[in-house]
């Protein structure tokens, strides 16, 4: 039987769920994960900790509740459960805290907050969603100087989920370009895009994994063919190596994963939102 | 002077990175924070070791290291820095472990990896997302019946960059539907959207922040006043409470505590990527 997980916070929750999805996922058990977010009145603590006692009744097992909640009266509602809490951020506060010699100030998290402080840098963030969505697939090439990275790579490799996560993860102005079948003949850059050269980063993927994917979209089509999937991949792998393009296989990648090694090979630096 | 901070994982390191941010935006000093992720060979755990130690001779304090590496002999590396180091999983491996009595399997972190078990997860995700790129903007009112959420809105409430999130975070198809200038002397739900009632959503936002966004776009406009801010705005919140549509106001909100507040107020389960 699967143990019962509850992520409970003040705040989204986010952060904590995909920590606690890591942590989970060492253990060789199934869990059922719930997840409990902007718990701020006492009727809801009371609430969620009502829930936690009936499943730890039902199953007879005492539920996992991870937990992150500054009020100390909401905090202890949940503390007063039957369940086995453990507090996500106190594990590290504790340690951080001896070592820079300074007592921490308790704020509810709001790490995903808006505030008079950040809201000029959360509306640029907003705004690299936009560049990337009015530069994806080649939309525009007008004001690729303003882009941080052009992505380029054959139809349905993955720039444009890659673009977005850039923009909404990092605030990366993104742009994204793509070459199409009918350009394989005689594969080369468009003059707008060959002068903002040492922005451009290469995807490619397996020819199979291609085609698997084009025959989601236009099933039995010449377009997803195993056959002009690796005709032009070879094209477009060759061009990078032409012109010198960083490039990344995304066979085996996710989004994040494609989008921090993409930062990493470019040297670009960082930024938390 | 600002303490240095170094994230060092195997994996992408993006979770640990917001989760770090989360731990010292308690502590009131400044901070430097420098990112490292795919510490997967020994060369490179000696290039960020050598870092690390700089850093600490330079400044003359230690910097702080928060990682997470599974492998021994890459972690020992990053060990024997004079760095202050803190494994951020295993401060929560290790009650959990005695709680589920049950040892850890330590496998490589991969948070966000790709799989063949979780391709077929990994590739809806990603549908979700060209989903909310065809439905975006009122865009297409076919297929509307897939999705799981209807935003709807006056111009540069934050529908977009909504549904866009809500996709690539939580694998939710999401159309969004704007209501225009020129609908308000008569304002309605198209008969399409009208049959999707209980996945309707609706964003609202404060008419000052409304005006100052539309100005970044449209400098001086009548679309950009004030007074037309308001006019739709009072509108649109009449016609929520006419069709008795949940809302919400954005002007505090950041995209992530919107869509945790819409999938909260709309009951539906959240599932981790």
């Amino acid at each position: 039987m699967s143990r019962t997980v509850f992520y409970i916070s003040d705040g989204t929750a986010i952060t904590m769920e995909v920590l606690g999805h890591a942590v989970l996922s060492q253990f060789d058990r199934e869990f059922e994960q719930r997840t409990w977010p902007f718990v701020e009145s006492v009727e809801r603590a009371r609430e969620i900790r009502e829930r936690i006692d009936r499943s730890c009744e039902e199953s007879g097992e005492r539920p996992i509740v991870f937990y992150s909640i500054v009020c100390d009266e909401i905090r202890d509602i949940i503390l007063a459960s039957q369940g086995f809490c453990h507090d996500v951020i106190e594990s590290l506060i504790a340690p951080l805290s001896e070592e820079l010699d300074m007592a921490p100030h308790p704020t509810v998290h709001r790490t995903h907050g808006l505030n008079r402080d950040n809201v000029a840098r959360y509306d640029a963030r907003i705004a690299a969603v936009e560049y990337a969505l009015s530069h994806d697939d080649g939309l525009s090439l007008r004001h690729l100087e303003q882009a941080q990275v052009i992505l380029v790579g054959v139809s349905r490799c993955g720039k444009t989920p890659t673009s977005l996560y850039l923009a909404m993860q990092f605030g990366l102005r993104v742009a994204n370009y793509p070459f199409i079948a009918d350009d394989m003949d005689n594969l080369t850059l468009p003059p707008e895009i060959r002068q903002q050269r040492d922005k451009l980063f290469g995807l490619t993927i397996d020819a199979e994994r291609l085609s698997a994917i084009r025959n989601e979209r236009r099933s039995g089509s010449t377009y997803a063919s195993l056959r002009q999937c690796r005709l032009e991949l070879a094209e477009v792998e060759a061009l990078y190596r032409r012109f010198g393009i960083p490039h990344l296989n995304t066979t085996n990648y996710s989004v994040e994963e494609i989008a921090t090694r993409l930062m990493d090979k470019l040297g670009i630096e960082r930024r938390i939102f």
